[in-house]
């Protein structure tokens, strides 16, 4: 089916190549005169679309995604259909849609898994909105997603792809907070000597064979103890806001905090912490003078 | 290969079957007559060997394997070998070990994973013990564990099978509270209409990709909101272990630790904490006469 | 000084006790009728003060708060001073003051501590708001603190008050699961006798020596296990607000969450994540049919 | 009464100095011969006691704890009893008690707290073993302990006073923990102009008051931001021993934890961890080549 994609980075380029692939006619925008868009501007893109149209939001979350939609309102008509496929928060979603909805505009929230492997093995998809809506760009999905029976679902209505897609992040900060440990603790005990070795080997037949372990292979294969990598990491988002929306909800995520909070530690997030409990045991523990003594003693 | 097996149990039976079926030579003993054993006592079981014989334990941690190690030392010969394959402490290995190399017998500890499925997938192996030792057990061990190139290790000098087993099994606990934690904050948000559906989606090109969703898959068939599983969790010593080890190395485990103290709280573990912060709240926001109140308000 | 106390409910009213014990004339007005007010309008209460106003708003937060004050922008004057004493939230108090500014009143936020004991102690006061509006309300301030050098702040401008107020309950939560922790521990303990003797002998000369033992004492005097105590605690919103403001500003916070979500769990916010758990090893550890005893093998 | 004290280092020598200025006869004995000691061996300390003895030992646990008791359990005789009131853990003591026990000589274990403090305002005592031993000792208890109701504890059975000790000090990990992670916040907000003036001014009236906030006002007076002090924290293993004894009684520790594992993070434990996960993340995000890169991105 036709379809317009606006981002061409590498996320959107991908997903035209797989869609193309498949058949598709698909007309790509970017502001990237190098991204080998099909057109120069929205305009011209819409112009190029036939009503009902079908137009692919892939750009950054946040102000990008929201000024690109704020403009497709007024240069879309009634009956067409947005999809952002960005990395949206879910309550954003909801304003997005309602927004195009004043003009007669679908819309659709569509989270993405499957990172750089996604272009080959085919996207995991989580989509938010009207069952009508869905069914109108379904064959597009069909097209992303990977071969067999799964990794495409219907979650739930507006915001719930974004939704489940925070979720989905969230349950993979727990899971390689969750590898880590038990890496990190394996490193430092002297009964297991290769404990790169000995987590690839789970890949087949244990209880924690995954993707992620997979991938852990390829990742120690040449840096077994991962000498080479730092030891700090960064956050993009979504695991704070399942922590947030969970601490709305009450339910409690320990796990998924505990893997976003450790990221932030190595950050410094918690170096002001830290100087209070050293500041403290100097006060109780004894006259100290330096400061090196303080933290140590 | 000739082995002895003892302990005729659901692991230890299926075992025996998998190995028979792979042209073994597998002599069985249980405690228990109806178990289909091959002899009737341990002594038989050790005369029906020849030397260097191998013996592998499969029976309960604790004393049951303690007792059965300590007669095997007396009745076994310099040279053979006695792998246990239960789920004893890393810390008991070494015990163990010394104890039968007094006569000169050799020891392996071996970790398995894969539970009731390992029948037939085959079972994940993590072999703590010396070189030779692994080396003429391996033919065992190539029929136990699954096709291809994963799902056998010798992780380490003795202890290091069960340490690493201990290992994978607080790194399991930590991926079950992960997906828990998601599902839960799913089925109590309005936007995902199905979480069972919208993670099952995720078994193919998602990042948390993993047979614990293909299990969930199967555990949520006919119950998907789960209504039917009680809220409540045993633990079976390995995440504790895994703690307490990592507490010495100076390694954090928050999220281990995080889904084990979920399954203690869901015991009463917590419940005397509580009933502190419930006293003093009562104490500094008001005279509360019934207990009720103190709770809420 | 004058002043207009609006909200004449324990703590209200315990405030207007202790201002009216040091001279203040105040004017107290209710919604209930039996709640001693001197006025019954919020119209006679004005009518009732001499420009320039301060009036002090001691109602719940959330919409009765929202619309007293709003209420409150109609009715005063430039020059006026309105006063939030409640629970506000510190997002809520920005809001509140631009409204009033936009009729030239002033808006002080303030974070009360004390509890029910404030009435006899004094109350610790955290203020958020402009130097000359805190300059004027001092007078009132300087009555309901406690005696001494301490018990009252100018925490910074509008909204630090409750920002402060928030963090204090925060850091009060996270004490009273310290002290929990002991307890449960040394209750289950073979070593420690009479943990509720043994915990308030700290009450002098420890590094843990606080208010919350003394309160513990009084708490465990007549049920030292604390059986009559339900093991169930409510939250109140701030540590929520606490651990959300955390991971925006990027700092960890375990210790407030980890008593929060303790919370939760006690009111049933858990029992999905621990259905996801005992489910999966009912999955992978066999096929059990009693859901006893799923959650017990 | 007279007493024996072994160990003259900063807690000992001020305990024999508050017992001297409470009339009692000590005769002190330290390795070092510029401690003031009053004699120069073991042997001369007991000689110079009249029986029954009572023997104070105040050196590091461990190994000069455990020569010192087995040494004592030779010079003394039936009748006599050994104070241990250094930071053994509750295990050992059971062995030392047992050790002395066959030459009817008695033990106590004490936990001591009030750093450095103690010399001027007491030491809060907690106290493991026998009533009658604990009754001979009493009156240096009695000196030893601050004025007023509070302050020593008889908690238990031996290892009594050190379990006690053991969760006091894990109370007071996450007492500092709370207040940590409060400060953090507040320094990093726009909201609070200066944390540590208003966490000082809850010293009076605030449900958070305490001596840890009295010491956290020294401590920041000259320098409110503590920018001063190092952002590292060392262990002293007390709260590790709390964590591991609650493990092993099914009580969830969640906040001593997980103020010990900050600390434990603080000197790199947890960089292993950050480094599978950062290496994961550059295998499912993208062929990431500079590690800067993989850990920001």
């Amino acid at each position: 089916m036709q379809m317009g994609m606006i981002g061409l980075g590498r996320m959107g380029g991908n997903m035209v190549r797989r869609l193309k692939g498949d058949g598709h006619d698909v007309v790509g925008f970017d502001m990237n005169p190098d991204s080998g868009r099909d057109v120069d501007s929205l305009e011209a893109l819409v112009a190029a679309l036939d009503a009902p149209r079908v137009v692919w939001v892939m750009v950054p979350a946040g102000a990008p995604t929201d000024s690109t939609i704020a403009r497709l309102g007024e240069l879309l008509e009634s009956g067409d259909i947005v999809v952002d496929g960005g990395n949206s928060k879910y309550t954003e979603d909801r304003e997005h849609a309602a927004a195009l909805a004043k003009h007669g505009i679908g819309f659709l929230d569509c989270g993405v898994s499957g990172g750089v492997w996604g272009a080959e093995r085919g996207y995991a998809l989580m989509i938010g909105g009207d069952d009508r809506d869905y069914e109108t760009v379904l064959p597009i999905f069909e097209s992303l997603k990977p071969e067999g029976e799964f990794g495409l679902v219907h979650a739930g209505p507006v915001g719930g792809g974004h939704f489940a897609k925070m979720v989905h992040n969230g349950i993979e900060y727990g899971m390689m907070q969750a590898f880590g440990e038990g890496f990190a603790t394996m490193l430092r005990s002297e009964y297991v000597t290769n404990p790169a070795e000995t987590m690839t080997s789970w890949r087949t037949g244990s209880v924690v064979a995954s993707w992620l372990l997979d991938l852990l292979d390829n990742a120690t294969r040449n840096d077994p103890e991962l000498k080479d990598v730092p030891a700090v990491a960064n956050e993009s988002g979504e695991a704070k806001w399942m922590v947030e929306a969970a601490l709305e909800l009450g339910v409690p995520t320990p796990t998924t905090a505990a893997a976003l909070w450790q990221r932030q530690a190595s950050r410094g997030g918690a170096d002001d912490i830290l100087r209070v409990v050293t500041a403290l045991r100097a006060q109780f523990g004894g006259h100290v003078t330096k400061v090196d003594e303080i933290a140590t003693h």
